[in-house]
């Protein structure tokens, strides 16, 4: 017997999604959205059978080009490519020839001439994607870029409320944090204002992005930010609020004068069980990971009950399984081929 | 034509292995290294086909995740994986988000929840596999943990022994060289041990395990370690040998003031041919790499007709395929599809 | 409908083609070079599906073994290793027991005991593909040996002039540049001359092989490179060429004090677009990748209509698949089973 995983037919899947590259969520309209959301409902159906392996990819080349450091997100792309039979090729900045001084167009159109059908790319540098995208007619994923964007994470974060909470329109979305270097904030942002989240930042004002510090003028006002609320005070903020997301904490702000110290960081913004008291009772608690506890969350608070974060990395693997699936053109999820095994 | 390969049944199997995690050999049943043993035999006789694939192990995932650098024992659980049809992810401390400190725990965890079926880990810190089997229901394989064990290593050793000498119960096993820092030597002893082996540590005083150094205790009254016999003197520890192994002198030990020079070292404790004349006729040598040549061992005995140090080499892949398989808990190996090529 | 590609017969192959390794071209008869052009034309064929993958090589194992980084290389041998079923497994000395000490003898022999059938090696050190061949019958790749060969990349160019021009026999090479350090000029010299090629050297005095600089001996007369031109000015050199191939200008060099000035090395030696206004109307032009724009190049002639270098690009894939190929032993081609996803 043969199980056929059916997919959106090529008529609505091709007036939905019109992307060829994904480099941030702020040019996907709500169809696409939840394109992408709804084909990752089949993905992760594929992910939890007991031989989670179909060959819907099969000839499909992803190379992964991280010049910064990852686990969760390259593996996370490795796997979901590996899952619909794609071959996946890690290149990190490490050891490739990019220590040649080989240039980002150099190396993405010589991975195309290799007949490289999609990268996923990490780059410190805040727009580096979109470089790339114009000089190449492979697919360019976003894996994160500078302080920028991670639309894959934040596509997996959407599909993780949806699933939770059976929407995410109207929810109360609070992120605490660091949201000014936070690429996942930036792209969650667009993301959950899209789908008519009611969006929270919540953070010491040198930890907001320019334009929706105290002072600024008002942030929906011809801002390159979607409106969202801000609210300093995180008792204030956490108040009925269906989503709490932690943001990592990155240590390295505090050498930069943002933050007086850790300890009174973690004092005043950590998410602890007492703060998340004032949630609502079935709040999910998100963290995008890795994650410092003890600073930006309690280690209880991690473990609990209304922790999502697990979730949030599975997923994250049927997102991006999905997002291959689209980018790659092709317009049906053949059977899975485990009765041969 | 589909050639099968059967296994032991699973009544049989299930009977003699318990085991969800490798991590020493200290808690293994002669019953259970045996079924390994039995098991590798059939996994060398796939690895010797023309086309050593089958896919025993099609969408089950390794990560071999690895704090410390290393070729052979990575590339050896790499192909032993792929040989079976499994799907093997690298992780590497120096390109992965380790350098962003995420703690191993949240690693672990995290690679369980992309559906990785096991973890290969190798860690400079004795003990670490241990706290990741606390906190993961993927498969933990110590692949070596500081100066602990290394239980892989261990049981291509009892597997290389008894396929050439026919049996381990009785044998005289003389370890030569740094055994207390060799984690190869500490899991070997477990392993040597069980299986009846008659087992001879010889090298400096100060180079043996605490409780093992002349003036301590007895080792086997309530010690840590299993009944062995210490032999400072290298021609009485070889004489009558069935098995010398050679290990790896760490150059780092010279600067930490337990030996007086490499080559005084090489001059009291290099296995020498002069010195295997006193072994049995018939003995092997071995030695688990990566060997330095005119230290520990002389080149001509390491490229001598009783070396098997390379056949040590093949049967890791034979065995890393029996442990990847048992923890699998798949039943059956199917056709290896030779047949559809 | 399952698609066959019929390769050449295994008694026409087995005359052409003696090699069990690829360390240099300067060992391979024109027969061979053929043979090897010949059954790229089919892998690339393969290489334009829509589906590009063939079981050709299923379970035949590649590592690749870099102890220079590198991009480009390794990912096109992983490509084309993948395209053709093989696994292929990565090792770069960063991560690598090499850092224990372990000896390329030694680890090529591991490699091999562990069943790899072929090894691409690339090193720092001019011979020591040659020394791994002399230890090991896993057959060696020379994926560049310091400043001494880079059979494939040679190949590759052969492969793409014939492609581009037709033939090889008579046409007017000229490589201009760094040609004392050039692994990719040493091996093409080697490949064109034995195609009956015209090849033209370009480059300043103090960047040209010993043996073929002015006052130096006559090059062809019993000298270790084939017969050559030497012309130290551009305009002369690229007069009526066919090919014209800029060598990378690898920066260290004027430290060494090889070099005036980097300015004034583009100045005099820059590949421009009026310097190929005196090339044949048809040239093509080339470039083994790297590239500095702006220095042995113009970026203008790079993105210009007579450049071919992303075909060189493409065309590598091809060249590689075809030797995994050869050196496999393998005998046909099977079909693509396209018909079965």
């Amino acid at each position: 017997m043969t199980t056929t995983v059916s997919a959106p037919t090529v008529a609505t899947r091709q007036n939905a999604w019109q992307h060829h590259h994904v480099l941030d969520l702020d040019d996907f309209t709500v169809a696409e959205i939840e394109t992408v959301l709804n084909l990752a409902d089949r993905m992760r159906e594929v992910l939890d059978r007991r031989i989670a392996r179909v060959p819907a990819l099969r000839g499909f080349t992803v190379v992964n080009l991280f010049y910064e450091p990852s686990t969760r997100t390259r593996v996370s792309f490795e796997l979901a490519g590996k899952v619909l039979g794609a071959d996946v090729i890690s290149v990190s900045a490490n050891t490739s020839s990019v220590a040649k001084g080989e240039s980002l167009i150099d190396t993405v159109r010589t991975l195309r001439a290799m007949r490289t059908d999609a990268i996923v790319m990490r780059h410190a540098i805040s727009g580096a994607p979109y470089l790339a995208a114009q000089h190449t007619d492979a697919s360019i994923i976003n894996a994160g870029d500078g302080a920028h964007a991670h639309p894959t994470q934040a596509l997996l974060d959407l599909y993780t409320i949806r699933s939770r909470l059976g929407a995410i329109a109207g929810k109360r979305v609070v992120m605490v944090g660091d949201i000014a270097h936070s690429r996942v904030a930036r792209s969650d942002m667009w993301g959950l204002a899209a789908m008519g989240a009611d969006v929270v930042l919540c953070g010491p004002p040198t930890l907001m992005p320019r334009g929706l510090r105290p002072g600024d003028r008002p942030a929906h006002a011809e801002s390159a930010l979607p409106r969202v609320t801000i609210e300093t005070d995180i008792d204030r903020a956490i108040e009925g609020a269906d989503v709490v997301m932690a943001l990592r904490l990155q240590s390295e702000r505090q050498q930069g004068g943002l933050l007086p110290s850790l300890h009174e960081y973690a004092q005043m913004y950590q998410v602890t069980e007492a703060r998340l008291a004032r949630a609502h009772p079935n709040h999910v608690l998100m963290h995008p990971g890795p994650k410092n506890e003890g600073i930006e969350i309690a280690g209880s608070v991690a473990a609990g009950g209304h922790s999502i974060i697990e979730e949030q990395v599975t997923n994250g693997v049927a997102i991006r399984m999905a997002l291959l699936y689209l980018l790659s053109g092709r317009t049906d999820l053949p059977g899975d081929g485990e009765a041969r095994a």
